[in-house]
């Protein structure tokens, strides 16, 4: 049963697998609050619904949900769905959820980080985060894993990324900004993720997406599809200013090397044409103070490299942009011969403020 | 995964199976209302951990925990019980649990009756219940179990027992009040429990015990302890008025035959000296409208047969009556010898209004 291990994972054997081997199961959480979702969240959830069953027919996804919406996304959710109460802040499982590990005897384990809701008192997105940092220890004890707790590490699962054999990817845009772990060099915010993602090497790239309200997690402008094969998320456009953080990127990724000394394979995924809150859609959030405001205008950190790996199948946002959508279709199509892509529209999803990837979290096959 | 199912257990070919048949599991809830258990619930929560812990021994645990006092509870509870987020209106698992069913192939799944605090408008205990309703539920979401649900009747599981070989036992005081289902007549609620728990004879006691806020469940007087092998709570002061709710049931088993046209071994459980609420007690308690108070002096409705029968030993509270107390060890140990009796102090329990059998909820082995 669940107790908090005092030693690391790469201590004891374990790593963080690639989000491309197989999966017991995929979590996400029930988005309502209405300071962020427009309408009650009733659209979000929408599209949460369709993600989750999507998933679903390819790997079981529980999805949490508070005592308040219980019965309602009981009643959403196709039975398929496994539906359970549990308290959260919001709904981003990918970043509040546990990383899980696993050792060679198929051993798995959870990794509960600290949580500040992308910035704590700095500049963090709501106040206050107590029940999503402890979803992850929630997730554990369903499971019955144990699980290492870092007292005091902030760190967020979307803002890193692994190939599971002994590499890491994040950005220096956030897990060096200032409202994560000021008290941290870059060199022991490297040791502490190779201690307990038991990796080897951490690339870093500089930046993540253009106005990126999570200071830019390497989940949205990268995703690791094999060992040394890596999507990134692109643009054509040298006057837009993801261009030069795109661009860094690839220079970056192009002239390093693995932990195993491979080469890196950069697939570029060209963003959609910009996405940009409408009238309506600022309208329809509440206006609370110390929670992110929904403005009308303005752009939304849209990128395709946001998807979910699941079982046998790759599940894909779209955004409505007809060309670029088919595009990314196309290249992962291509990366992922042997899996079903499964593009779902997910404009919804966005003006939250994240993706696909950002509101699940995948838990290994023990 | 869980879905309504639209047939009766008994149309499917599933039972209710003795509680002295095989466990998966035992579910629990930790107490914290403050208007009913003193102190803030400190204290009956620490008789709820040793309860847990002690059954724990002998087969998993699950504590179903409220958001509010998640920590905490993970905190006071050794680590090989597991914590689970779930909201309740208080901690009557027996009550507010599904009762399980099992069939030939050892396919498990749940009834879900409707719950309504033990007498709703006319003489619910608090309102309101909506929590409480909703566990059945959650409880096979978690497990990924069937369930049943029952629409329009209202029952809680310490209101029944079985032999799980085709007898259910109750009392016409609980199950034929006002308070539950008065649309329907005793035949028709016969009928009911012969559906979902998939017997075929339903033995009627007039009464359980004496001030029971119950309406007097079935499992505060009687326990099965195996088919045709019964507990009793009895007295033999014939001045208290416990003795003739219990000479109507001895006399009523004695001539009875059950479902396999068994005669009943019927082993008397001397009940314990009165115990009265304390004026401490009673001050410990918050004073709220709507809710039943804990008066000093009240008598509580405290038994022996309000054991739990865990996979290799019984738990059974005890009472601080060392004559009485003795005599129920001494007895469960002769009717269950391959069994370990633990008995456990219970006071800050029977306050709250019930015992250890109705604070758990067996899960069978599938």
């Amino acid at each position: 049963m669940p107790c908090k291990l005092q030693s690391t994972p790469k201590n004891d054997g374990f790593r963080m697998p690639g989000e491309f081997e197989p999966h017991k199961g995929c979590w996400m959480i029930w988005p309502e609050r209405t300071d962020n979702w427009r309408l009650g969240a009733k659209p979000a959830q929408k599209a949460f619904v369709k993600v989750a069953e999507t998933i679903a027919k390819y790997e079981d996804v529980t999805m949490c949900v508070s005592q308040n919406q219980f019965l309602a996304a009981r009643e959403a959710l196709d039975p398929k769905v496994r539906v359970i109460e549990m308290s959260s802040d919001d709904s981003w499982m990918r970043d509040v959820g546990p990383s899980f590990v696993i050792n060679d005897q198929g051993q798995v384990r959870g990794v509960d980080w600290r949580f500040n809701a992308w910035g704590g008192l700095v500049d963090g997105l709501y106040f206050p985060w107590d029940k999503d940092d402890q979803v992850a220890k929630k997730v554990c004890e369903l499971e019955g894993v144990d699980y290492y707790s870092l007292e005091d590490f902030i760190l967020e699962g979307g803002s890193i990324h692994t190939d599971g054999d002994g590499t890491a990817i994040a950005t220096e845009a956030c897990l060096l900004d200032e409202s994560r772990n000021p008290h941290m060099t870059k060199e022991e915010i490297e040791a502490t993720l190779k201690a307990y993602m038991g990796v080897e090497k951490v690339l870093w790239l500089p930046h993540g997406i253009y106005l990126d309200e999570t200071n830019e997690h390497v989940d949205n402008i990268v995703h690791y599809c094999a060992p040394g094969v890596l999507t990134l998320a692109w643009t054509d456009d040298e006057s837009d200013p993801q261009y030069t953080m795109s661009k860094a990127a690839y220079d970056y990724l192009s002239n390093e090397r693995d932990a195993k000394g491979r080469k890196l394979e950069i697939h570029k995924l060209h963003i959609p044409n910009e996405v940009r809150i409408t009238k309506e859609e600022s309208e329809g959030v509440d206006s609370v103070d110390g929670t992110l405001p929904r403005v009308e205008g303005d752009r939304q950190a849209a990128s395709y490299a946001n998807f979910y790996i699941a079982n046998k199948a790759v599940i894909l946002p779209l955004f409505g942009d007809e060309v670029h959508d088919k595009l990314a279709m196309e290249t992962l199509q291509n990366i992922f011969p042997d899996r079903t892509v499964e593009g779902i529209y997910a404009r919804e999803i966005i003006l939250g403020g994240g993706n696909i990837h950002c509101i699940t979290q995948q838990q290994p096959l023990g």
